[in-house]
C-alpha cells in the first residue's frame, strides 16, 4: 500500500495541469500552499474565484477587464483612431511596458489554425470589423506574433480591412535588440535586410 | 494610465509567491486558470481550501494525511522497530518512490537552523522520543538532507536517542548512481572512499 493522501493528491493533479509545470514541481508548489497559514491559502482560492467571476471581456476591445470598458478604452487621452490587434490579453501587457504606444488594442483571443479548428469565427474578428465600420478608424497595426498561424491570421485580417479604406500595417521584423547576427536564423536576416533603413 | 485589471494583479500575485515561480510565469499561470472553464477553475480553488481542511499531521509519525493515522503508520504489513527520520513530507515521497523500504518513518516539519530560529523545540522532536520511549524501536534510521542544517539535526537527535539504547544509523554517504567522478566535489569523494566496500 503505497502512502497516498487523497486531497493532496487531488492538489498536486491540479497543479500539474498548469502549462510548464511538472510533477515535482507541481508536488512542491501543493506542499508549499498546503504549509500556509489557513488565510493566505484561502486568500489564494479566493484569488482564483474572484477573477473568474469579475473578469470578463471589454465591450470594445475585448481584452480582459473587470469593468464595462477595460482601462485603455475608457481612457480619454488614448488615441481612438489607431488600433493595434493582437492575439492574447498578455500581448497587451508586453507591449504596455514599452510606455511608447497610445492608442487602443484589440484582444483577437487567439489565432487563426485550421490544425485546431480554429477558425475567425471562433475569434473576437466581427468586434472588431464592428469598430472599423463603427468609423473614426484610421490605422490597424497587426502585431500577431511572427508565427504561421499569426502571419495567417494577420493575412486573412489585413483582406478584410483593407476594402474598409483603413491602412492596415504590420509590426516590423529584424534582428532583436542586443542579439546577435550569428545566431540570427536565415529568414530573420532576410527580413532585417529587407527591411532597411537609411542611417 | 497603465492597464490594470485588479483581480487579475491579485491573482498574478498569488501565483507570484510560489516557490520558484517569476513575474512571467506567474501572468502565464494566471492567465490560463482565467482561460479554464467555469467549474474547473472552481475545482481548483476547491482543491486548495479542501486540502487546507483535511490535511493534518498523523498522530504518530506527523507525516501528512487526513485520516487520525497516515497509510504507512495504520499499515500492519510495515515494520514498527525501525523509523526513518525525514526533514519534510516530500522525503517520504522520495522514500517511498525507491518502493525498497518497509519500515515506517518520523516526519520532523524542519532542519534545527539557529540563522532562521529555528530549534529542536519548533520540529516534531518531542514526538519521535515519545515514540522510541514507548519501546519495541530498534533503528532510528536519520535520513535528513546532506546539508549543514540537515546533518546538525542528525548529529543532535542522535546524541539525544543513543543514550535510550536504540541504534541510530545515517544514509550513505557517495557517488550518485548515473553520476560522473569528474564532476564530483572533494568532499563526496572523499565520503565515498571512506564508505566503500568489498566487492
Amino acid at each position: 500500500m503505497a502512502y497516498r493522501v487523497v486531497p493532496l493528491t487531488r492538489l498536486i493533479e491540479q497543479f500539474e495541469r498548469l502549462p510548464g509545470i511538472g510533477k515535482k514541481t507541481a508536488q512542491r508548489l501543493a506542499l508549499y500552499v498546503l504549509d500556509l497559514p489557513q488565510h493566505e491559502a484561502e486568500a489564494f482560492a479566493d484569488a482564483i474565484l474572484d477573477a473568474k467571476k469579475k473578469i470578463h471581456k471589454c465591450a470594445v476591445c475585448c481584452n480582459l477587464t473587470d469593468e464595462e470598458l477595460c482601462s485603455i478604452c475608457s481612457n480619454p487621452a488614448r488615441d481612438k483612431s489607431v488600433i493595434c490587434v493582437v492575439a492574447e490579453p498578455k500581448d497587451v501587457i508586453a507591449l504596455e511596458r514599452t510606455h511608447e504606444f497610445n492608442a487602443t488594442y484589440h484582444v483577437l483571443h487567439g489565432c487563426i489554425s485550421p490544425m485546431d479548428g480554429i477558425g475567425p469565427e471562433q475569434l473576437c474578428v466581427k468586434e472588431l470589423l464592428s469598430r472599423i465600420n463603427a468609423g473614426g478608424v484610421s490605422e490597424v497595426i497587426m502585431a500577431t506574433n511572427p508565427t504561421v498561424e499569426g502571419e495567417a491570421t494577420a493575412m486573412y485580417l489585413s483582406r478584410l480591412i483593407k476594402p474598409l479604406g483603413v491602412k492596415v500595417t504590420r509590426l516590423a521584423y529584424g534582428i532583436p535588440v542586443g542579439g546577435d547576427l550569428e545566431y540570427a536564423d536565415e529568414v530573420t536576416l532576410k527580413r532585417a535586410l529587407d527591411g532597411r533603413s537609411e542611417l
